[in-house]
């Protein structure tokens, strides 16, 4: 039996010690091996991958300052699953509606992701995912405490529709024809009673914690949102959302966040006028 | 030691069995029991729920008619969680703007759900969160094999900008102010957009198979959607979504679901003229 099996190992890889351990005990000497060097990073090389293709399977159509790609991105690179395939497509250009992206993900929308053959482009669902398959790797981004998790879960979910109030007033903005100031009075006082509402959150906080405990998913699907508002200027009266800002001083260099900050917004200038009173 | 262990057990119970024989094996003989009648429900006796609380823990406040408050009843069921505290509130008296819900739910929407200390108002984190809690307790509702839960996760999130976009169209259908024609219209394009999208995921599903394989939380978000729109008369031309009126037969009758119907369903009889074309 041991003969049709084939390791190949690294030295000094505690996983790859284990398994060795195991064939010695179960008295399955005389497999085949191959020992890789980790240094000439041949566990990356097309033997290796053929057979274990972890992150480099992966596949990412992504647009620069979209909060449900960012997550996806803070996500990979949490779980150590950097290197994966990716493509930076432009919004601008239309390219969200290219074949490639419909062949994928028929709402023509980015995030676009692939993982072998299983696709899921919701980011929520994609963050969900990569979290449980790759639970023991990187960080952990769902406590196990039930009083954690059902924060995290909590928090996460209501992600979206932060998001969603922070696009419409945008929406709204850039609107003309079918606009009405009743309805972008509306959607602004919205946004202030929702910006008040996670200032709320953040203030039973406890210091240097994030919206759950740890760092966990919660912050993946919430913090994109929170740094395009201070990015695009949504968030001009710091004074009235200390929390918020501190929240955002605590994030905004974490590595995984540092790493996937969207180009765009480094160019980003300019606040809207009419955004002033938020 | 064992002098200060209580162990509370029912005959044939294999759970309580293992920790008996475990208390054994530990030589932990003479801890403090008592041997309860699952007959006479003495599982469900004050003594008991005072110290493992379970499904009697709960209190879920709900509206009739709502697609995400049915989300949690379905899981809740599926999850052998029947039995908890509950509370009908109706829409149309604002009774989920009142101190009740807003006390639990600063948002004072429907569902509003709490496991003892901790809330989760968002129907899919609280699914999230009850299927984690309880996973090995009635039926699995994420699978395990990850093509499965790639397309569970999938589905389920794109569950939320299916019902969005049912809930959009009758709001605009009610709303008369600030509505405008080319508004409408392009909502209702878009519906029946989403409507083929399903249609055309569910025609490379496998006869009798669910949404991702087997049932899942994909079903537990999507089918409420799926029944609102058959309930409201939003389809109102089957022949052109055969699969989905395939997939709402296959599942209306499913004991959680039927459990759960809203009772406000039952009495819809007239369909909305301005949706014929739907």
């Amino acid at each position: 039996m041991a003969k049709s099996m084939y390791l190949l190992w690294g030295s000094g890889s505690p996983p790859c010690w284990r398994v060795m351990i195991t064939l010695e005990e179960k008295k399955l000497q005389g497999y085949k091996q191959k020992l890789l060097s980790f240094e000439k990073e041949e566990h990356k090389s097309k033997e290796v991958l053929d057979i274990n293709p972890r992150g480099q399977s992966m596949y990412l159509l992504w647009g620069s300052g979209s909060s449900p790609c960012w997550r996806v991105m803070i996500t990979l690179e949490e779980k150590k699953l950097q290197g994966y395939k990716q493509k930076l497509l432009s919004f601008e250009k239309e390219e969200h509606k290219s074949k490639e992206v419909l062949d994928i993900n028929p709402r023509g929308q980015l995030p676009t992701f692939k993982h072998g053959d299983n696709i899921i482009n919701e980011s929520v669902g994609a963050c969900l995912y990569l979290e449980n398959q790759f639970k023991s790797q990187g960080n952990k981004l769902i406590p196990d405490s039930p009083a954690e998790q059902a924060l995290m879960y909590q928090r996460m979910m209501e992600g979206l529709p932060f998001l969603e109030k922070i696009g419409k007033t945008g929406y709204l903005l850039r609107l003309l024809r079918e606009r009405h100031d009743s309805a972008l009075k509306r959607n602004k006082d919205n946004l202030v009673t929702e910006f008040q509402l996670w200032e709320s959150y953040l203030e039973n906080v406890s210091a240097g914690c994030y919206l759950a405990g740890g760092f966990s998913l919660a912050d993946v699907v919430v913090f994109p949102s929170v740094a395009c508002a201070f990015s695009y200027g949504y968030v001009t009266k710091l004074e009235r959302y200390p929390k918020l800002a501190k929240y955002y001083s605590l994030l905004k260099d974490r590595p995984s966040i540092k790493a996937t900050w969207p180009p765009k917004w480094f160019q980003i200038e300019q606040r809207s006028e009419s955004l002033k009173d938020i």
